[in-house]
C-alpha cells in the first residue's frame, strides 16, 4: 500500500468506524468518495487548518451532506480543531459532528449541507462573492482575494432542481473558478439510478456553458489529480469532473447496492471491508502514524500559505490604503458610521401614498452607496420588487463589478446562492421576490437561519393585496410558516415610516436572515406626529395610537391592515368605545421583549381584542386570546381590483368594529 | 391576410383586448405564441368542447400561465361554455375567467398554472398516466386510451428547476406522447435572457433524453405544423419543438421587450398594433364571423370525435366487460366496496411498538390489491417511507403497468407529477418523502389543494423523533405551515389505530388533498377496549381517555407525543388530579366539526391545559387557551439519538406535569 492510498484507506475507515460506533450514518459515499476527497484536500485545496476563517481560503462543500463522517475525518487529519473524540461522538448529544455538517460548531465546516442540491448552489453563491471581491479590490500586481469553490455532488444533487438552476446561472456567469466532483456511483436509495436517472449528465452541463471533464475512475489518484489540475487551467467556464466510483467500496458484500448507503455496514462487514483493502488494524479509530504525519503537512502548508497572504496584504495596504480599508469594512460586515442617516426623515405625512415595496426601493438606494457589501438582486422581478441599485452595475454583464444580480425565474437557487454570499463574507445579500414564490426557496431560508447568516429576503406582493393576478399568485399561509422558523426574523411593515425601521433591523440583525414582507398596493405614509414613533417596531410591537390611556379594546393589525386597524381605532372613539391600536410587524422580535414590555403593549386585562391581517388566523389567538376575534383569510384568494376583494372579504374597518360590539354585547 | 392568419389575429386581439379592458394581465406571449397554440388547437388538439372532461381528449397546459387571457380566447373561440362576456370580465371578482388559468371553473382549464415551472411537470403526470391507463386498459384493436400531453412553456418555465427535474423524469420514463412547445422569445421581465439565461436549451433536453426540434420560427404557420407532425412520430421520447418567437408581435414600440410582458400595452399601442397586423377592426373585441366560424370546426370535430371514440368504448366493453368495469371504476374515483374491510382489526395493543410509516405502508399493502387506481411512489426513500406496494410491479422498468413510481431524488417534481396524475383521472396518486423535504415541494401542494385534487402525500420522520440524521433533517416549522394551507387536510396519527383512520379520511377526501405525517420511531399500538375508539379522528380531535367524568385539566397531544400526554394523565390521576387526555390528530377536520362537538372535546371552562407537540408551538394557543402552555419546539433541532432530545427538549410527561402543577398553583 503506497502511502497515499494507506491515507485514503485512513480516511474511509474513519468515517466507517464512526458511522459503526454511532450506530447510524452513511459509510458508502466516504467509501467511494474517500480517494477524490484525500487527492483534492492533499494536493489542491488551499486552507489553513488553524484558522477555518481565513478569507482567501478555498471554500469546500460537501454537498452531499450524508457523507459528513468523511468531511469530520478529513478535518481532524489535517489539524483542525476537532478531536478524534468528537469524530467517536458522531450523532452524539452536545457534540460538535452531528448528523450532516453544519457550520457554526468552529470546527471548519463551511456551510451546513444535508438536503440534496443545497451545498451545489450555495458553492454558485461562493465563487460569485469571490469575483466580486477579486472584482473590486485586486489590482493586476496585487491579487489579495484568489481562490477556488470546491464541491463534491452526489447523484441526488444532480436530480435536484436547484441544482440545474444553480449550474444554469453559474454557465451564463462563467464562474470558472468553480470545481465539482460529482461522485458518479450510479447507486440511489431505491436502487440503481437506471431507474430514475438516465440522462447524460455530461451533455447536460455541456448545455449549461460548464467545462465538463470525465467521466473518469474516480477511485484512480492520478486520474483524479489530472482532472483537478485541467479544471483549474480552465478560466471562464465552470467545471464539473464526473467520477465514476462504487459506492461501500471494499465491502465485500454492500459495494455498489444501496444498503451501503444510509446504515452501518454490522461489525463483520466492517471487518470483511478492513480485510479486502488490506488494513490491518483491528482497532477501530486507528491512525497509522504515517498517515497522520502525511496529512498534518496541512497544516504548516496552511501556515505559510496564509502567512504569504498575509505579506500580499500588508504589500496591499501600502499600495492602496483606502482601497484596503474598504476591503477590511466589506469583511468585517460592519455597518459604516452613518450608514442611516436621514432615512427617519425620508417620508412624510403629506407625501402621497406609497407601496412599502416602493419605500424598500428608495431607502436601498439611499443605503446603497454608504454601503458597499450590499450586494443582491431578483428572481427575475426586479421591476415588480424594486430592488435595482441605481447606478451601481449588473454583475456578469458588463463586467463582475456590478452590485445587482440577476437570478433569473430561479428563487430556489437565489436563496442558496444568497446563502452561500453570506457564508462566504465580504457581501451583506439581499433577494427579492413575490412572498407566493416563498414557496419555492423554503429550504434555503431554512438554513440560513439554522447558519445564522446574515441574508436580507425581500417579499414583496405579499396578500391579496396584489389583485389581478390572483389565488395562485396570492399568499395565504405564509407568513405563517416564515414565522414558525427560528432564528428568522419577519417584519411586515404598515408604511414607509415602518419600512424604514424593518431595514434599520435587517441590516443591523447579524444573528441571523430577515424577511421583509412588503406590499404591492399603495399605503399613506403615517403621521408620527399624532402616532407613536415608528421606532417601535424595534420592539416587534407597540401602541401606535390610542383612543384614551385607558382602553377597553385592542386592536391589532400589521403591514396593509393596520390602517384599518387604526381606522376601526378611530370610529369606535366616535362610539365612545376607547381602542388601543397595536401594529405587530414583527412577532418574533415582539415575543423576544421582556414580558412586562409585552403586556404593557397587550395588558392581560383588557380581553376584547381584535386583529386582522390579510392571511391566515393561524398563529393569531396567541395576541388576539381566547375572548378575541382574528381577522383575516382562511381560504385562498381572488382574482379581482384588490379593493373589491379587501371588501368582499371581510377586511374592513367595519368588519372589525362589528367584532368589537359583538364581543362586548356578549360579555 | 389567410384565413389562418385572421384567426391568429383574432386570437392575438382577443387577449390583448381582454388585457386592455381589464388595465391589467400580460399582452405579450399572447401576441408572440398566437400562432403555435392556433396550430395546435386548430390542427392537432383531439377535445370537445362540449365535454372538456371527456377522458380520451388530449390535454392543454398552458404552463406559461400568465397568458391566460389567450387560454380563454382559445376556449372561447371554439366553442366552450365561457361567454365573450367573461372575456370582457378578465380579472374581475366573480368572473371565471381570473389572472391566471384556473381549473374549478368549468371552462376547460385542464389544470390551474402560473406559478412558473408548475404546468409543465404536471404535464409529465398527465402523460405517466396516460400511458399507464393505456398500458392497462388497451388491447392490441382496441385503443380506448390514447391521446397527447401537450403544454405551452415560456423562457421562465426553462429556468425553474422543477421543470429539469421532470424532464429528466420524463425522459428516463421514454414518455413519447408528450409534446412541448417552448416559446422561446428571449425575453423574461428582467430584460433579455442574454443576462440569466445562456444556456444551450436544446443541449441540455437532448442530455435529459428528449427528441429536441428546432430552433423553429415558431410565428411560421408551416414550420409549427410541421414540427407537431415530426413530434408525433416520435414515439419513445418527449419531444420539445423550440419556437423562436418576438414577445409583443406586432406592437411597433414594445414588441421584442420587456415591457411588453406584464402590463397593458396601452390604448394607442393597441391601436397601433392592430394597423401593424392589419387588423381593421376598431371596436374591441371584434370577432369577425370567417374567424368564429373557422374556430367553431372545433365543436363538430370534438363531437364527431367523442363519438368514435364511444363507440370504440362500446365495442371493448363488448370483448372485454370486466376490463371495461374496472376501467369505470378507476375513472370514476370511487372506492370499491369493501375496500377498507379488515383494516379495523388489523393492529392489537399486543402487538409489539410500530412506528406509524410502518403501519402505514402495512395499510396500503392491505388496501392495494383491492384498489386498482391507487399509485404512487417516493423520491428516493420508498425503504424509509415504507411506500412499496408489493406484488404491484415498477413503472417504467419492466413494463408501464407498475404502480410503484420512482421518481429519484425529485421531490418538487414529484409533487407536480402527482397533482397532473390526479388531474388527468383514473389514479388516486401518492407521493412519499421526508417531512422535512415537504419545503422542497410546496407549490404543487398548494396548487393541488387550490384545485381540490384527491392527492394523498405521504411524509414521514415527522420530528427530533428522527434522531440522529439532525437538524437539518428535523421538521419544525413544516406542520405550522402546512396547517395553514386552505383545503389541505394535515392529520398526524398517533399510532397504528389512529394510522388506520388516517388513511381511511385520506382515500374518502375528494374534495382536496391530504397529508399524512407519519413518524420514524416505534410507538405502542394504543389499547382501544381501555381508551376510545380511534374513530375520533374522523372528527379531527376527541377525547382519548379521562381520568373522571368531569376533569379539572385538559392535555392536547398528537401524534407520537399523544403517548406523553396519556402518560401525563395517568401520573396526574395518582396525583388526584384529573386529566381529560385529547388526540388532536387534524385541525382543520376538528375546526370543521359543530361548535358543540368541539365544545365537548375542550370544554371552554377548562382552563387548565398543557398541549405537547415536537414542532414549533405557532397555532397552538387557539387549542391551549390563554392560561395553558403549549410545549414544543420553538428552535431547531439536534442530532443524537431520539430519546435524548426528547428528554433534553423537555418533551416529557413530567414537563406536562410541571406544567399543569404551576398553572393550578398560579390560579
Amino acid at each position: 500500500m503506497t502511502l497515499d492510498e494507506l491515507c485514503i484507506n485512513t480516511l474511509r475507515f474513519l468515517a466507517v468506524d464512526a458511522v459503526q460506533k454511532a450506530k447510524s450514518g452513511h459509510p458508502g459515499m466516504p467509501m467511494g468518495a474517500a480517494t477524490m476527497a484525500y487527492v483534492l484536500w492533499d494536493r489542491f485545496l488551499k486552507h489553513n487548518p488553524e484558522n477555518p476563517n481565513w478569507i482567501d481560503r478555498d471554500r469546500f462543500i460537501l454537498s452531499a451532506g450524508h457523507a459528513s463522517a468523511m468531511l469530520y475525518s478529513l478535518l481532524y487529519l489535517t489539524g483542525y480543531s476537532l478531536p478524534l473524540e468528537e469524530i467517536k461522538n458522531f450523532r452524539q448529544w452536545g457534540s460538535s459532528t452531528p448528523g450532516h455538517p453544519e457550520y457554526g460548531f468552529d470546527t471548519g465546516v463551511d456551510v451546513t449541507t444535508g438536503p440534496l442540491g443545497q451545498g451545489f448552489a450555495n458553492g454558485v453563491g461562493m465563487a460569485i462573492t469571490e469575483r466580486w471581491l477579486a472584482e473590486h479590490y485586486n489590482r493586476p500586481e496585487h491579487k489579495v482575494i484568489d481562490h477556488y469553490t470546491y464541491a463534491i455532488c452526489s447523484d441526488g444533487d444532480m436530480m435536484e432542481g436547484v441544482s440545474s438552476e444553480a449550474a444554469s446561472l453559474a454557465g451564463t456567469l462563467k464562474l470558472g473558478k468553480l470545481i465539482y466532483l460529482y461522485d458518479d456511483n450510479n447507486i440511489s436509495i431505491e436502487g440503481n439510478t437506471d431507474i430514475t436517472f438516465t440522462e447524460d449528465v455530461a451533455q447536460r452541463f455541456k448545455g449549461y456553458g460548464w467545462h465538463v471533464i470525465g467521466p473518469i475512475d474516480g477511485m484512480n489518484i492520478t486520474a483524479v489529480d489530472s482532472a483537478i489540475r485541467i479544471a483549474q487551467s480552465e478560466k471562464s467556464r465552470p467545471s464539473l469532473i464526473i467520477c465514476r466510483t462504487v459506492i461501500g467500496y471494499g465491502s465485500p458484500n454492500k459495494a455498489g447496492t444501496g444498503s451501503a448507503h444510509g446504515e452501518p455496514l454490522g461489525e463483520e462487514e466492517v471487518a470483511l471491508a478492513k480485510k479486502q483493502l488490506g488494513w490491518h488494524y483491528e482497532e477501530p479509530f486507528t491512525i497509522p502514524q504515517e498517515a497522520l504525519n502525511h496529512f498534518h503537512r496541512a497544516k504548516e502548508r496552511g501556515r505559510q500559505q496564509q502567512a504569504e497572504w498575509q505579506n500580499k496584504m500588508k504589500a496591499y495596504s501600502n499600495a492602496y490604503p483606502d482601497a484596503a480599508r474598504q476591503l477590511e469594512l466589506d469583511l468585517s460586515g460592519d455597518l459604516p458610521v452613518g450608514w442611516d442617516s436621514d432615512l427617519d426623515s425620508l417620508f412624510l405625512p403629506e407625501d402621497k401614498p406609497i407601496a412599502t415595496r416602493e419605500d424598500s426601493g428608495r431607502i436601498m438606494n439611499i443605503i446603497s452607496p454608504r454601503l458597499h457589501s450590499l450586494v443582491g438582486g431578483s428572481a427575475d422581478l426586479a421591476p415588480s420588487t424594486k430592488t435595482i441599485l441605481k447606478e451601481k452595475g449588473h454583475f456578469g454583464i458588463e463586467n463582475y463589478r456590478g452590485h445587482n444580480l440577476h437570478f433569473g425565474v430561479r428563487e430556489h437557487a437565489m436563496g442558496c446562492i444568497a446563502g452561500g454570499m453570506a457564508r462566504h463574507g465580504g457581501i451583506i445579500p439581499y433577494t427579492a421576490t413575490f412572498l407566493i414564490f416563498y414557496d419555492y426557496m423554503r429550504p434555503p431560508v431554512r438554513l440560513a437561519a439554522m447558519m445564522r447568516q446574515r441574508v436580507i429576503y425581500i417579499f414583496t406582493h405579499d396578500s391579496v393585496g396584489l389583485g389581478e393576478d390572483g389565488p395562485t399568485h396570492q399568499p395565504v399561509e405564509h407568513l405563517a410558516g416564515m414565522r414558525a422558523i427560528p432564528n428568522l426574523t419577519v417584519i411586515r411593515p404598515a408604511d414607509a415610516t415602518e419600512t424604514v425601521e424593518a431595514w434599520k433591523i435587517a441590516l443591523e440583525n447579524r444573528l441571523g436572515p430577515t424577511a421583509l414582507i412588503f406590499t404591492r398596493q399603495k399605503l399613506p405614509v403615517m403621521d408620527r406626529k399624532e402616532l407613536a414613533p415608528a421606532s417601535g417596531v424595534q420592539h416587534g410591537g407597540y401602541v401606535l395610537w390610542q383612543a384614551s390611556p385607558s382602553p377597553q379594546v385592542i386592536l391589532i393589525g400589521t403591514g396593509s391592515e393596520l390602517h384599518i386597524a387604526l381606522e376601526a381605532g378611530k370610529i369606535l372613539q366616535k362610539k365612545g368605545i376607547a381602542a388601543s391600536v397595536v401594529s405587530l410587524a414583527s412577532w418574533d422580535l415582539f415575543d423576544a421583549q421582556p414580558e412586562e414590555y409585552r403586556k404593557s403593549v397587550l395588558p392581560p386585562d383588557i380581553k376584547v381584542r381584535v386583529s386582522i391581517e390579510a392571511a391566515a388566523t393561524l398563529g393569531w389567538k396567541k395576541y388576539a386570546g381566547d375572548a378575541g376575534v382574528a381577522i383575516g383569510i382562511d381560504r385562498f384568494g381572488a382574482s379581482a381590483p384588490y379593493k373589491t376583494i379587501y371588501e368582499k372579504f371581510g377586511l374592513t374597518a367595519k368588519h372589525m368594529v362589528d367584532e368589537v360590539e359583538k364581543i362586548l354585547k356578549e360579555k
